[in-house]
């Protein structure tokens, strides 16, 4: 598209979006200017959304832009730290209309102020088949953040909400998995909109050895944990929360748990402690309203067991 | 692809071009820690490089990855910032192979020791039509950045370099324009690896009162700053410096003036000065042996002249 209309477009649909930080000069300049509160050090993630391959082809403005931030946040969270700028790359299809970025701006403008972090710059064009869409957040972090390499023997595992719904989402989205509608409305909502842990993380600081969000699946993520910290998790299966709409359809069809452990983009957290923390955990859990449940157990070896069942190879998707 | 194979290529591929930032955690975790040194405000920018819309669609690995850096990295030059730290996004159609991967991060890797920045972390997806690079960069600075909105009456104007070199050099690429071989390798280096013009930016923060860099072409561009300043830039045509291979063409074909004062890519600085800075100026350009050249002054007004006529709309492409 023309490079005014495109100046434009940024203009009345975006320059909003950076009010709040004077050093994204509007988005009218080369780039911006920022200057971290002392004393933080800064948190930088990026990730992409591509319709087609991170959402369904047919994906609204809405589910997009959730997705999108959602996405970056929960690796902040899995860190302990909180959003703070981000940058926005968008390369859209030329048949988009004012509606599509309308109310594609309009979803960022929500997430911005619900999850306090505030456009500062990045760039958009047009052409090419998909829309795709990339996201670099910055966050802050006083204290060292949280890896996924320091898990210690004999510390609990813990997950955080449930696991498995965005996967059943997933399914039921693309009609391989029927549903009442409540159960569909739940699991779909969790594949669209995952809640990125951001509370849990920075809280979690404190009482969790290692933390990384289960983006991948269950077991996939896990093992980069077992992988990353030189040991080997324990997962009992039956401890894996799930979701009342989870626990009904996998009564029903036990080959769904193949789904609910391997599926990815729940985006919750999973976690290790050391026994003694088990109280603060649970109080953890109580005043954010947020489950917090122990799944399992870190020992010695490599890779992850489930009810002592060496799981392979994790999620190696096609 | 598989996301063991994919994690597997980051491992080979670009996991070594993270090593001197111990906070990229050797791209295993789910985001970076940065600490930038102390007294320096972060400029960041960002800019993707997408086969067949910024450059060729049978661009080569190499030609894909020094655009895209140089693209971002002469967006820091404008604000007279220095490179630090990158994070790169990289999603690719299946059908890339290892040999592609590898010459895409030995490029990377002569990039970021020729221009002194680090990875820091980033993304991966397989599928789709293109390939499809975006860069995040963050750069340091100490004082405050130049901008484009503070150019000055009775300011004169500057460019670097020479101009329109990058836009034949696309032309000569799609066989819309010939040229002898030596000027065709020329222009069509400049249009593959403009040069981003760090040190000049660097060192143009006492002098100049206003930059920019020239990415959609020098009129587009001036325009720019005249809107972003609240004045007009009267050019002077003749005084627009060319290469050698540039002023042959134009000297047998007019009609390219065009080209050369509305085509993108080249990737100069345009600046303001006050007059009073002109030797300091030149010595500049000496001292980095890159021609200054000044092309116009600063009036009252709004808009661009060429040779005292108004340009209209700067560069408006399809």
């Amino acid at each position: 598209m023309a490079l005014m209309a495109e100046r434009a477009r940024i203009a009345r649909f975006f320059a909003p979006l950076s009010h709040d930080e004077p050093g994204s000069f509007a988005l009218t300049d080369d780039a911006a200017l920022l200057t971290p509160p002392l004393n933080h050090h800064i948190i930088v993630t990026t990730d992409s959304v591509i319709t087609g391959i991170h959402v369904l082809p047919n994906a609204s403005a809405t589910q997009l832009a959730e997705k999108l931030v959602r996405r970056n946040l929960s690796d902040l969270a899995a860190m302990g730290a909180r959003p703070w700028r981000y940058f926005l790359n968008l390369h859209t299809p030329d048949n988009l209309d004012d509606a599509w970025f309308a109310e594609f701006s309009a979803t960022l403008a929500n997430e911005q102020q619900r999850f306090g972090m505030v456009l500062a710059g990045g760039d958009s064009t047009s052409g090419g088949e998909r829309v795709h869409a990339t996201i670099t957040c910055i966050g802050l972090l006083r204290n060292a953040p949280m890896r996924r390499s320091t898990a210690a023997l004999g510390d609990d595992l813990y997950v955080s909400g449930t696991i498995g719904d965005a996967a059943l989402g997933l399914c039921v989205l693309q009609h391989r998995l029927a549903m009442d509608s409540a159960s569909a409305a739940h699991v779909t909502h969790r594949y669209h909109a995952p809640e990125p842990r951001l509370e849990l993380g920075e809280q979690l600081h404190t009482l969790a050895s290692a933390a990384m969000d289960i983006s991948d699946g269950l077991l996939a993520d896990a093992a980069q944990v077992a992988q990353a910290s030189g040991v080997q998790l324990h997962i009992d299966r039956d401890a894996v929360p799930l979701s009342d709409a989870a626990r009904s359809v996998v009564a029903q069809d036990a080959a769904l748990w193949h789904t609910v452990m391997s599926g990815g983009d729940d985006y919750e957290l999973l976690f290790t402690a050391p026994a003694a923390q088990r109280d603060a955990i649970a109080a953890l859990g109580s005043a954010l309203a947020l489950p917090l449940t122990r799944i399992g157990v870190v020992v010695a070896g490599s890779g992850v067991t489930v009810d002592g069942q060496l799981a392979q190879g994790g999620w190696e998707h096609a």
